[in-house]
C-alpha cells in the first residue's frame, strides 16, 4: 500500500513509522516546513515534497496530520488525488470534506504523541468514521493493519472523546507540572513522585476511577485540607485549583 | 525480625505482606474492628488482638497504619513496648510521639494502595524520619528491607510530599473520574480512554511534565476552547474545571 502524508509533526512522525512497520510504502511527505519535511522523509524512505502541486495522484492513502486550522485549506488542494483522503484530528468533523471527494474519512489515534519517546501503536485506539459503508469497510482494514484497538466513531462522538482526553491527559499532564512546582518551591525532586503517577494510571486499568478515589477530599479530612490550604497560602492559583478540585471530589462521592 | 502492625486498612495490608515477603515475622495485627484484623491475621500468620493491652512488648517494630486522628491515642498506649514505634503518615509530624518514648520514627510510603491491587513493594519509595542518627540508621536498613527508593525526610517536606502527591494522584484520579462522567454521559466507554491514561503517566517517568504539555491550551487553540466549553454547557462545574486548568496552562508557558 503506497501512503502519502501530509504534515511532518508528532501525529505524522508516528503514523509514518505505524505505516512503514506495516509495510506500507511511504512514497512522499509534504510538511510547510521543507527540513522538516526532509527529516521524516530520510527516516521512513520517502520522498519529501515542499509544494502540494507535486502530490503523486495514484496513492492509495492520503494522510493529513497537520493544524486543525490547515486541514480544510490542505483537502482543497487535493481534488486530483484517487486514493482516500484521511484527516486525523479529534475535532474536525467529517463534514470538513467537500462531496466532491470520492473517497475520505477520518482515521483520529486517541493517544498523546512525543517526538521523542517511541510508542507502541498496538496500544494505540484508532478512532474511524468514513463517508460510506465502503469506505469504511476499507478504512477500518488499514486501521487495523496498525493497531488492533479500531472503534466505529461518528463526529458527534469523536468531540465528545476528544474533550475526555483533554481532562484525562492535558489537564491530568498539567496537575503533575503543577506537583512539580510545590516540590521545586521546596528543593525536593520530582523522582520521588513518578512511582504513584503510575500506580494511579495502573490502577483504573482494571477498574473505574470513581471506585478508587483516595484522599483527604473524599475522607472529608478537613484538618488534612486545611493545613494544605495553609501550605499553599504561597500560591494563590495553585490553592483556587485545590479547593475547586477538592469540592468537585466530595460533589461526586 | 518481629513486626507488630496496628491497624488493618490498605496500608497495614500491604506493609505486613512486604514485610512477610522480607523475611519478617508478624506477630501480632490489631485492628479496632476484630473481624478485620483476624482477616488480615489469617494471611499473614499473625495473632490477631483486639484490645492494645494484649500487645506484645518485645517486638523490634510496631507499625501505625491508622487514621491520621488516632495515631495520638494509640501511640499512649503503647508506653512499654521495647521496639521502635514508627507511624506511615504523610500528614503528621513527627512531634505526635512523645519524647518518654525510647526509638521512634516515620515511615511513610508514598504510594496508593489498592484493597484488590497488588502492588510491587520495590517501587514503593519510602521516606524516614527518626528521633535520632541511630534510630535513623536501623530504620533505614528496615526500609531497604522493603524497597530500594528510601528518602530521608523530614516532617516539614513530608507534608509537602503530602500536598504534591494530592495534585499528582488524588485530584488526577478525579480528572478520570470526569473524563469517564463525559463519556458516560454520551455512552461512549472508558475503555477506549485507559492507554491514554497510562501513556501520559508514562511520558513523565522520563521527562518533566511542564516539557510534553500538549492540548488546546498551550496551543491558544480558541476554536477548540470554545466547542469544548459549548459541549460542558449543561455541566457547569466540569466547565468551571476546564476554565480554571485551561486557564493555568496558559499562564504556566
Amino acid at each position: 500500500m503506497k501512503i502519502v502524508c501530509i504534515g511532518s509533526g508528532n501525529v505524522a512522525t508516528h503514523f509514518s513509522n505505524a505505516f512503514k512497520s506495516a509495510g506500507s510504502e511511504l512514497v512522499q511527505i509534504w510538511s510547510k516546513n521543507p527540513e522538516h519535511a526532509a527529516e521524516l522523509a530520510i527516516k521512513t524512505g520517502a520522498k519529501p515534497i515542499a509544494d502540494l502541486k507535486e502530490i503523486d495522484n495514484n496513492a492509495d492513502v492520503y494522510l493529513i496530520a497537520v493544524k486543525d486550522d490547515a486541514i480544510e485549506e490542505v483537502i482543497a488542494q487535493l481534488s486530483a488525488v484517487k486514493g482516500m483522503i484521511v484527516h486525523t484530528s479529534g475535532a474536525t468533523d467529517i463534514d470538513v470534506f467537500p462531496a466532491t471527494i470520492a473517497k475520505y474519512g477520518v482515521l483520529y489515534p486517541l493517544q498523546t504523541f512525543s517526538k521523542h519517546k517511541a510508542i507502541d501503536f498496538n496500544q494505540v485506539p484508532l478512532c474511524i468514521e468514513a463517508k460510506d459503508e465502503e469506505i469504511l469497510k476499507s478504512l477500518k482494514s488499514i486501521a487495523l493493519m496498525l493497531s488492533p484497538l479500531v472503534y466505529e466513531v461518528n463526529s458527534e462522538k469523536r468531540r465528545i472523546l476528544h474533550l475526555s482526553a483533554v481532562f484525562a491527559c492535558n489537564f491530568v499532564n498539567h496537575l503533575y507540572t503543577l506537583s512539580n512546582e510545590i516540590l521545586q518551591r521546596n528543593e525536593l525532586d520530582f523522582e520521588i513522585l513518578r512511582p504513584l503517577i503510575m500506580e494511579t494510571a495502573e490502577k483504573v486499568q482494571n477498574a473505574f476511577p470513581v471506585d478508587v478515589q483516595t484522599g483527604p477530599a473524599i475522607r472529608n479530612d478537613e484538618q488534612t485540607i486545611t493545613k494544605h490550604k495553609e501550605l499553599l497560602s504561597n500560591m494563590p492559583e495553585l490553592k483556587d485549583i485545590y479547593e475547586t478540585l477538592s469540592k468537585s471530589i466530595k460533589k461526586t462521592h
